[in-house]
């Protein structure tokens, strides 16, 4: 499916830029640019295929993640100051990535013949551990921690894909329908700064 | 064995407990809460696994610690106020588990057919990695590297079983026995604020 | 290749002495020194092999790197006074490591049927990456991301070690050259105080 293929790589390319402007700002030199890029953009997949034993790892059995990753790093040195100003398109770019990684890191577990819940998981892992992998190597505390509609946002297109599998209808569809619940509520999250409740008094009440 | 089972599901929950509990200190949300917790469980036996090669990992093949994390994320949020006064409980559940986990781990790097000396490292990364990886996450200086006993506790279990293996005594009387020693010797070294000397001049005078 | 192994050990112990010396200026234990000299010694090739998936990964698979380790850890605590008045001794032995290791962990990839670029990647892995669990372990900026000449050194004497190898001189050559490419890359920049230019203004003037 050529459109998934490219959305993949897109989404590896904002992941990427992402990184490198974080490293970037941290004033780190060319190197380390590249390696949090690198992190941050495959990290999740590597991730994922290291737990669930998927050798070659991702970005070893397709070279394109590589040279899309240099290009990103590249592009950020040459529009650092544009980029600035493009915070809205990146952030699609990067909506649209999570939303992708989540299925596609979910069908590969299930093509693993992993239960479910597994598969949901490493669908999970996908689209959040390259965030979180960055994080810890420029010590910052990983911001999926603290501001959870980005997980959360990942697990339901997962919950919606596991659900229209069961129900049969068109494979293409379940790919398009959940990554679009994952997209739609990561939009609308941060559109309107919505945050789920910290679960403390809100809930318990103690 | 089902006794050792359950405590190793025991130990499970019990470090999914302490994660939580440092996770929601911090002021993590849900989801950071779930992760932490999960890492500090399963993440020592998570790692062995694949440095050994031992496909599936724990957590995935056996779904059970899945569910026991996430009871005890539920139970630490229902009963957070009353966890404070449980800490002895708490202390002993935890005890329990690293000396269970130790042993276990040191046993999967036998049926592995790893030398003595990599069994045993395996038992000390079962049981301590887990904490590790939760202090890196949450970016602090591992406990484990400031306050040995616990590290040592293990080790010393391990090598204990490893005699007793050598010495063919009853499999079951190997297990309660290392595990014992892991148990007694952390056990008294925290009821008695014993800590190694801090190798320096305590020791070698320079 | 005897010479070569001999080297391999010496890098290892160079890197324990150095991850140990960290550890225990962060004033970490007997057991946290260990842990981090073990895996700055190692983990650089322990990453490699897990992402190439080449079991038994390098310290399970020969067990003389754990006692070069252990005598590493010895020697930081007996000469731990003069080991600062051996700060050349250290660097020179550091710089030869890491231009072994390189070519090693290249050497291992390409064994490994890896196209050159990842084999190449595999390389910087290996010479670098202990380094940056050592700083990520003992909460530091992973000192690799911000004086990138080390980075650098490891690069050029693996893309070095690849050309020579298409032209297909003598492999004792093509190891003895190219590392010691790396080596003298190093080297003079730190003796000349030598590094990139941060890309910013420098070069594109943005």
């Amino acid at each position: 499916m050529g459109v998934v293929y490219a959305i993949d790589l897109i989404g590896t390319f904002a992941f990427a830029i992402s990184g490198a402007l974080v490293a970037k700002r941290e004033d780190f030199d060319i190197f380390g640019v590249i390696i949090i890029a690198f992190v941050t953009a495959v990290g999740g997949g590597m991730l994922r295929d290291i737990l669930i034993n998927a050798y070659p790892i991702n970005w070893i059995g397709d070279l394109n993640y590589i040279w899309v990753i240099l290009m990103a790093v590249v592009v950020m040195y040459l529009f650092k100051s544009k980029i600035a100003s493009l915070s809205k398109t990146m952030f699609l770019f990067d909506t649209v990535g999570i939303s992708v990684f989540t299925i596609l890191g979910l069908q590969k577990g299930l093509s693993f013949h992993l239960p479910p819940i597994v598969a949901l998981i490493m669908g999970m892992v996908s689209a959040v551990f390259g965030g979180v992998l960055r994080d810890v190597l420029t010590r910052e505390v990983p911001l999926i921690f603290k501001k959870e509609i980005y997980a959360s946002a990942c697990l339901l297109g997962g919950v919606v894909y596991l659900i229209l599998q069961k129900l049969k209808i068109d494979s293409n569809l379940q790919f398009i329908i959940s990554a679009a619940v994952t997209f739609t509520v990561r939009f609308v999250a941060v559109k309107y700064r919505l945050q789920l409740p910290k679960i403390d008094k809100d809930i318990f009440g103690n």
